[in-house]
C-alpha cells in the first residue's frame, strides 16, 4: 500500500465526461489498495471567467475580495468529482481549504502556504472515504481566503504530499511529461524520463507552464517524489528526482524561452553604487517585478543600466521612475520585442563548455546577445524577439537532443 | 440611523454593469447613515448551471457534495459586490456563510437556518465596513456546506434581519412588488401596496415567486419588517405587515395558480382509517411531497382516495404505491393535466361569501372543481390546466381587483 496525491489540471476536469474519466483514474488508485487523496482545479476557463469579472472592477489589483471571487472554482470541481466518484462506489468527499485548513501568508492572489492540517485526510482514509481537495485555495489566520496564483494547484498538490509523507504526487495535466523544449516550437522536441528539482526549477521560472514554480521548491524542500503524467494518455510521464537519483546523465535537460517580458535601458546613469541602488528601490516600492539586470564595467561617471520586467509592468516602470526625481538619467529606451532563451541542465556548473556552445551557435547564426544572465544550472540570453524561435532550435539541435534518448 | 438588510436576486447581479448598480444602491443607504447589510444571490443562470452539472452526475438527489456543488455562486457575488463597492469609496467585505457562520440542520439541498452569529457583523458596522453576505448557503455542525434550496437567499437576508434585529430587509427583484395576480396572466393585475404575512405567505405557498416560502415565516415569526422592491424601477414596492397594522383592508388579496403538479386517484381504497394511513405513510417513506388530499364521505366498504404531488414525483409515487403490497386499490389514475387556483386574503375567515364568489363564479363558466382545499385565509380549488389562466382572469374581476386601489 502506498500513499498516493493525484491531481488534475483544468483541461483534465474540463467537463463531466473528463470527471467521469478522472473518476476512474482515481478508483484505479484505489483498488490498487493505496491511500489517495486528490487535488483539482477549477474547470478549464473557469477562474479565466471570474478573473475577467473581478478585473474589470478593479483591474489587476489583488486584494482579498479578489480572492473570494477566483477561489469559486475549485470548490465547484471538488464537489462534482466526489459526486462521480460516489456514482462508481468509491466514497469520496470534498475538502475546501478552510475545512482542512490549508493555511497561508497574507499575500492575496500569490499567497504562499505556511501550514496543512493533515487530520482530515487522516480521518477520511480511516473510513476508506478518498479526500478531494479543492486545490488554489488558501485560508489566512485571520479567517479570510487567499489564493495561490497561476497553477496553484500544483503546489497544494505537492504540499499535501509533503504534509502526509505522500509516497508519490501525481501531476495529471494535458501534456505527457516535461520536454527538452516546447514541442510546438521546437518539434523534435524530447520527453525527459526524468529530470532533478533543480533543473525543473529552472525550466519553471524560465517559462516551461508545464508546473508552477513554487510547486517544484516546494517539492524540493520536502522530497517529494513528483511525476507529471498526461490525463488522456497511457504513458509514462517524466519523474522529478534528487540529482543522486538520476539514472541518465544528461548535459542539458532543456532549453525554453519566453517573450513575456521587455528590456528596459536607463541610458547614463550615476557610476555609483548608490544610484544604482536607489533605482532598484524605487522599483521595489513600486511593486515591480525584475528579472534579469545588467550594468557593464566602466570607468567613467556615467553607465548605461539594463534590466527586464514583464510588459505589463512597463506603465508601473515609467511612472516609477519619472515621479522619483532624485534618480537622474538621460534617457529610459523601451524594447518589448524581446526573448529571454534560457538552457537548463544540472551538468551546466561542472561543464564550461556548455555556456560557450551557447554563444557560438547563436554567433553562427547572427543573433546578437543583449544580456547574459547565469546561475549555477541555466545560462539565459535576451534576444531579439523575431529570432527567439529558430535560436531555440538550433540549440535543441547543438545540445543533441533532437535524438531520440528516451526508452 | 436604521439598520436595513438588503437583499439582490441573480437578475439584479446578472452582469458587473448591474452589480454596480446595485453597488450605488447600497451606497445610497450608507450615505443616509444607516447600517447596511447585504445579501446576494449567484448571477443569474449560474445556479442553474451549477445544478445541471450536479444532476448529470447523480440526477435529483441531494447530498453534501451537491451542496458544495451549487453554494459556489453567491460566493462569487458576493466577493465582486465587495470590490464593486471598494471601487466607489465603499469599505465592504464579503462573509461567506461559513465565516460567520450560518448554521443549519444537515438537510442538504434545502437546509433551514437554525442560528445566526451576528458578531462579526456587528464588527463591520463598528468599523465602518459593509458585509456583504453571500445568501443561500449555510454550514452544518459538523463544518459542511449546506444550501436552502431554491429562493433561499430571501430566507438568508429576513434571518440576517432578525438576528440583528434590523429596522427592515429590502428585498431588491425583477418585479416591482407583489401583484394581486401574474401580470403574465392577468393584465389588469394590481400591486399591492401592503400585504400581511400570513396572506404572503400563502401566495409564495401557491406558486407566487416573487418570495421563498420560508423567507415569509421566518419574516412572520420574527416581526421582520420586509419591503419587496424593484432593483430597476424607482417606485415604491410592497410592504409586508402584521394584520394589525394594515392601513387598506382588501377582502381578497391574490389570486395565484400553479400548474406543476400532477392530480393522482386510488380508487376503491378500503374505507378505514388504517388504509389511508398506510398510503401516506408509504409515501412518506418514498419522500413524496403531497399537496392536497381529498377523501369523499362514503357509506360503502371502499372509497376513492385523491391528491396532488409535483409532476416530478409521479415516477416514485406509483414505485412505492405499486412495491407496498399491503395496500390494496382497484386502479390509479394520474391527470397532470391540472392547475391549482389559489384566492388568498385575511378577510377570508370572516366573510364567508369569498369562498361562494370563487365557487359562483368557475360555475358560470362552467369549470368543473376536481378538489378544493381550505385554510384560514385561502381557498384553492383544482381545475383542468386549460381553464386555469381563464378562469384566474375572471375570478381577479369578480373580486373587485381590476380597478387601480394603489395610490
Amino acid at each position: 500500500m502506498a500513499r498516493i496525491v493525484q491531481k488534475f489540471g483544468g483541461t483534465s476536469v474540463a467537463d463531466i465526461a473528463r470527471l467521469e474519466h478522472v473518476s476512474l483514474k482515481v478508483k484505479r488508485e484505489v483498488d490498487a489498495g493505496h491511500q489517495v487523496a486528490v487535488v483539482v482545479s477549477a474547470m478549464a476557463g473557469v477562474t479565466n471567467q471570474l478573473v475577467g469579472y473581478a478585473q474589470s472592477l478593479v483591474g489587476a489589483a489583488k486584494s482579498p475580495e479578489y480572492d473570494v471571487v477566483v477561489a469559486a472554482g475549485e470548490q465547484v470541481t471538488s464537489g462534482l468529482l466526489a459526486l462521480a466518484l460516489s456514482q462508481i462506489g468509491v466514497p469520496a468527499r470534498s475538502l475546501l481549504a478552510w475545512q482542512l485548513p490549508i493555511l497561508t501568508n497574507v499575500d492575496h492572489g500569490c499567497a504562499r502556504i505556511e501550514e496543512i492540517d493533515p487530520q482530515q485526510l487522516e480521518e477520511c482514509w480511516l473510513r476508506g472515504v478518498v479526500p478531494i481537495i479543492a486545490g488554489f485555495q488558501g485560508l489566512t489566520k485571520q479567517g479570510r481566503l487567499t489564493t495561490l496564483g497561476r497553477g496553484g494547484s500544483d503546489t497544494t498538490a505537492v504540499a499535501i504530499a509533503a504534509a502526509v509523507n505522500a509516497d508519490r504526487c501525481d501531476i495529471y495535466t494535458d501534456v505527457t511529461g516535461v520536454y527538452t523544449a516546447d514541442p510546438r516550437i521546437v518539434p523534435k522536441a524530447q520527453k525527459l524520463k526524468e529530470i532533478t528539482y533543480e533543473e525543473m526549477f529552472e525550466l519553471a521560472a524560465q517559462g516551461a507552464k508545464v508546473l508552477q514554480t513554487r510547486s517544484v521548491e516546494t517539492a524540493m524542500n520536502h522530497q517529494v517524489h513528483v511525476r507529471v503524467l498526461s490525463s488522456f494518455h497511457e504513458e509514462p510521464g517524466t519523474e522529478i528526482v534528487p540529482e543522486k537519483r538520476l539514472t541518465d546523465f544528461i548535459h542539458v535537460s532543456g532549453i525554453t524561452h519566453r517573450g513575456d517580458e521587455a528590456r528596459i535601458t536607463l541610458k547614463n546613469v550615476q557610476n555609483e553604487t548608490q544610484a544604482v541602488a536607489d533605482v532598484f528601490e524605487t522599483l521595489a516600492n513600486a511593486d515591480v517585478h525584475i528579472d534579469m539586470i545588467v550594468q557593464n564595467v566602466s570607468l567613467d561617471d556615467c553607465t548605461d543600466l539594463t534590466f527586464t520586467t514583464p510588459k505589463g509592468e512597463i506603465p508601473r516602470v515609467v511612472r516609477a521612475l519619472q515621479e522619483k526625481n532624485k534618480i537622474s538619467y538621460d534617457d529610459l529606451i523601451i524594447d518589448p520585442n524581446v526573448a529571454k532563451i534560457t538552457v537548463v541542465g544540472v551538468e551546466l556548473q561542472r561543464r564550461l563548455g556548455i555556456a560557450s556552445l551557447m554563444f557560438k551557435t547563436l554567433a553562427g547564426m547572427n543573433i546578437p546577445l543583449q544580456v547574459i544572465s547565469c546561475s549555477a544550472i541555466k545560462i539565459s540570453v535576451l534576444v531579439d524577439e523575431s529570432a527567439a524561435e529558430e535560436a531555440v532550435r538550433a540549440l535543441h539541435s547543438a545540445y543533441g537532443l533532437d535524438k531520440e534518448f528516451m526508452i
